[in-house]
């Protein structure tokens, strides 16, 4: 077999057979296949697309690439959850405890990430004390004693991914469905767990830009796990606002707590709930309905709340920063911005407030930065909301002074006063996939 | 500027300005522009096509990558000849000599080959003592002096351009107009001829398999030299079955003096006649009609044949070896295969019989290969002409008895005799192009 028959093969439009794809994954691991023939084929990918069944054998392959996580030793179906990202997206904070706390087991592998903040992981880590490398053995335990613990993702996990998706980012064929929906789900088929809800986002502040593109990987996604023998899910959410009201890492960690109390905002509410919902009637606990309620029940009586702190603490974490932050960290500065005039909180380009956040602080731009976790924004009024002028509009938050201002220019374009209450948009528009 | 932004924007379809196209020619040959980065756009022109301007835009660079050859110090207009190539294919040996006997000049240097047989400069390099490095002094002195010199191109001749094919020829990007034509006419453009003469062979001994194709890359070809101020016409040419009688490189050689002669097979001297014509015509030596009947007489005279000696004893060739071979060669082994029965020579597969010369050791499958210039094949009837049962249909030669038996096999199912006349197919398919 010939890599340079396989992009001849793929650049006219054909499909590549398993076989195809298992010599050119083993290749290009074993480092016998140049990354130039890679780039080749990753553009008659991008260009010419993949089948569903080339898309599920690719992902397998990956997924197989490096180890396999072994979760037999958790009772019960391991149901887990991914979202495809999106600013202010902290709904793996609050849906975790909320299905744990409903006797489902959340099993999770997170992992850190580049742009607006880091990832669920990141996160995490912005309370002190969290060990986020826990050995399996712990693993297992608190997943079986508690329902969840949420773990840094092993370096070992689909290394075919990390590769490929390194020479993607530098030859302009990250936007693949194929690609994107295989680099994903390699790593969920890897990470052990029997069932997936995914969270596909999509709008100015999310990778899928419109409601088709979100619902052709969400659909490409929810086949690779079918064909996998995985059931999968995916909600199609909005990610054309900020989700919630605060952007950054303990602020979300905040605004997480906050939605668990019942106290937070009520776009993350709503879209956590149904995350949660799926996920327990993946995980068999009963109809879409009864796992509905079951998810509301556990909110409002602050079971939720409970396994939430439960579960920081199981790993080590001081859960007194989320109301005494500066006991750990200093205090960072802070603007307020201030309606101009009348009308209604908007906001105008959410990839931008995202890069704001990210240049305060809050994320990173390559993997050698650090991260301020106090750094990030917070909107005084949720979109839509009247303001009148003078009164709170947002804060921008941030160790470092310079960079604190180099965000509040953005984001002062991208939160605005509208003199029209702006358009009420949905925060789901659809679900595909499912148990079948 | 960046490498990513120019891939996305071909990958979308849309067009390289000369700015972005200088930068990648300049970053790719300063090694700052990785191959993987290069892979994918090349992937993408392959797929998403190139517009005139880019496609001429590119040539210049590419062309300006190395030195460009000065031929001031020849007087009048200098026209140079390409081939694309194909099964046979000894034209330059025939038009160059041809077109200097009728008072044209041709100043040609010219390339070593993979395939088949090898390059102009293998063939000549068959005949002992012949000089293909010729100082720059020499060069210019034979071409004022007798009307033409050719010589192997120097490495710096677009570099660019031998960079590009060896990634394209491993990432299957070989068949793609844009790239095909610039790779040509970059190396033209260098060369410092003031007008081109293309012959774009097209069938299956050729690179283009049908004449659609082959009018579209002689389109491309001529509008790249327009653009650039260098008159360009193309005749395209049949390279379904192999041109003339000898594949070979001494034995091509001798088929040429032949066609010099008068002597020759009356395809090669039909295609070279009109190939010459169109040199003088591009080089202002008369109408079309009057450069056809130069042509004409100077083969009918003698003369040509007279400047082919000449010319190949100015570069110190021994002309001796045309008719004693065995003087400077051991004598190769031969094998006559005889027709089974009555009927015509006809050939299968032209690809397939230039394959078997190159496993006979004519050609070279890799750079490092050497070239047995004794070894080939030679048809013993034209193809379409009678054969009765016993009478030779073809010969096969070369050194080395192994490769030999390897050649044979191939050959005696792509030439063979069928019970049916075969259709007759033109020579010329049309001409592209022109002096406008």
């Amino acid at each position: 077999m010939r890599m340079v028959d396989l992009i001849e093969k793929k650049a006219a439009g054909e499909a590549l057979s398993r076989q195809e794809l298992q010599f050119f994954i083993d290749g290009f691991c074993a480092g016998e296949i140049p990354d130039y023939q890679v780039t080749a084929l990753l553009m008659a990918i991008f260009l010419k697309d993949m089948t569903p069944q080339e898309t599920a054998e690719l992902t397998d392959i990956m997924a197989h690439s490096g180890g396999m996580i072994d979760l037999s030793a958790i009772d019960g179906v391991k149901v887990d959850k991914h979202s495809t990202g999106g600013i202010g997206d902290k709904t793996t904070l609050v849906v975790a405890p909320l299905v744990a706390a409903c006797g489902g087991k959340v099993a999770k592998m997170s992992g850190r990430a580049l742009g607006a903040c880091g990832g669920t992981i990141d996160k995490l880590e912005s309370i002190p004390g969290f060990q986020v490398a826990l050995g399996e053995d712990d693993f297992v335990r608190s997943v079986n004693e508690l329902g969840l613990s949420v773990i840094s993702q092993t370096a070992d996990v689909a290394p075919a991914d990390k590769k490929i998706y390194a020479l993607r980012d530098v030859t302009a064929t990250i936007a693949s469905t194929p690609l994107i929906a295989s680099s994903v789900m390699s790593k969920k088929l890897a990470s052990g767990a029997d069932r997936f809800v995914l969270e596909v986002t999509v709008g100015s502040g999310a990778f899928v830009r419109d409601v088709e593109g979100a619902k052709a990987l969400a659909e490409t996604m929810a086949e690779i796990g079918r064909r996998n023998g995985k059931p999968t899910v995916a909600l199609i959410t909005n990610m054309d606002r900020p989700l919630g009201r605060k952007i950054g890492n303990l602020l979300e960690v905040q605004e997480a707590a906050a939605v668990l109390r019942g106290e937070g905002p009520k776009d993350v509410e709503e879209v956590c709930l149904l995350l949660a919902a799926e996920m327990l009637y993946m995980g068999e606990k009963g109809s879409r309905e009864e796992c509905k309620e079951k998810a509301e029940q556990a909110l409002r009586s602050g079971a939720a709340y409970e396994k939430f702190l439960a579960f920081l603490t199981n790993q080590g974490g001081k859960t007194d920063v989320l109301e005494y932050p500066e006991k750990y960290y200093p205090a960072p500065r802070c603007v307020t911005v201030a309606a101009e005039r009348d009308g209604y909180l908007n906001t105008v380009n959410a990839e931008e407030i995202g890069k704001a956040s990210m240049m305060m602080g809050a994320g990173r731009a390559t993997k050698e930065d650090a991260i301020d976790v106090t750094a990030g924004v917070e909107l005084c009024a949720a979109v839509g909301e009247a303001v009148k002028q003078g009164q709170p509009l947002f804060k921008a938050y941030a160790q470092d002074e310079k960079k604190l201002n180099a965000g509040l220019a953005i984001l002062k374009e991208n939160i605005v006063v509208s003199p029209e209450k702006p358009e009420e948009q949905p925060h789901i528009y659809g679900r595909v996939g499912g148990l079948d």
